[in-house]
């Protein structure tokens, strides 16, 4: 069975894995770019598009950032990661916050209360809107990816849903050294969940901590 | 001057260093020991009458944990970590958690609203019982111990209050890969902390990832 991978995501000491006040000119809140500065440093980013001088760096950081999309046949957001419009659609022009060619190429299954018809953008991604609870927008996504697995791409609240319902394989986290006091917090509801999982700590230079969680056999 | 300095302080990944429910058979809540149980097993907290066989393990769990006494000239601790009762003193015979003969072999400033005479244990320790604010608790601590380090024992609460006061120099942290979902949370009140401290993470093979956050020069 193809497996549910969540990468790089990213939270702080005190469990937050966005601050408040997130809008079109600060994805993240309050935390600005401080929860993903770790990552914006890599090849792996860098390649992505992310600007910066010279080729990005190589080391560990990198090592765990590359893994995100090998072997990924889908993704699975929440409309939060999607853009900043809430409620129903008025801006239908708005097509994600990644330009004409999203770095995904694969699907990406959009949750959403508010249907929309799917958009195909350049380089093999295409945005499906989905108003489903986990489990079924797991069997979609499933379909559309074949064979591959699937990505559980945030934001926080969609990542918390998905690890309530136990449908979660690989978590790749990341605990950055900064308190952010407020904003959307990964672990509400999840009490216990550690037993589910081998946990294993893996340190950067930069500071940051990597957690790798893999599902114990069920 | 000498330094104001936190050990072996534990939370779990939602910044919990205490469960809910604290008791006498309790002391951590419905923690139980899946917070200390990283230092249990070191060399340190063996010598310190923890049960266990054999000598206790000797690598960077044990060697975060041996700093935890070294120079220092007094514990700082609330009320909350030398026993389980609230409000007045209703049993004068309890005196702490460690027996006759506990292992701080300095003298214990406990923060407390109800006064109560010192109480002088064997091997050097003494309990003081002090009605104070973090600066004036601190200023009678440093009295007490001359030109040695004044340690902050916790709880929780003594351990954030004195966070808020900006206060501690160096504080060594642990956290461990578990959810406790409820308890005393740590960083409530202290966004932004990460500012006046330079911290490094190190990892241990127990999965436990050790934190040292040394204040940057005032």
């Amino acid at each position: 069975m193809p497996l549910v991978r969540v990468h790089n995501f990213t939270i702080s000491l005190d469990g937050f894995g966005a601050g408040e006040g997130q809008t079109l000119e600060a994805p993240f809140g309050h935390a600005g770019t401080r929860l993903m500065s770790w990552a914006f440093g890599t090849r792996t980013f860098r390649q992505m598009g992310l600007p910066g001088d010279g080729p990005g760096s190589d080391g560990v950081d990198d090592a765990f950032a590359r893994r995100w999309n090998d072997g990924i046949g889908v993704e699975i957001m929440g409309r939060n990661k999607f853009g900043p419009q809430r409620g129903p659609w008025t801006d239908e022009e708005w097509k994600g916050w990644w330009g004409d060619e999203p770095p995904f190429h694969t699907p990406v299954v959009v949750l959403t209360h508010h249907a929309r018809p799917p958009i195909e953008m350049a380089g093999g991604t295409t945005f499906h809107f989905l108003d489903a609870d986990p489990v079924e927008a797991l069997r979609r996504a499933r379909e559309l990816a074949g064979e591959k697995d699937v990505r559980i791409g945030g934001g926080v609240d969609t990542v918390r849903q998905f690890l309530a319902a136990d449908l979660i394989d690989r978590l790749h986290l990341v605990i950055v050294p900064i308190v952010l006091g407020r904003g959307e917090r990964l672990w509400d509801g999840l009490e216990g969940i550690e037993d589910r999982f081998a946990i294993e700590a893996t340190p950067s230079p930069q500071g940051v901590t990597h957690l790798s969680l893999t599902r114990r056999a069920r």
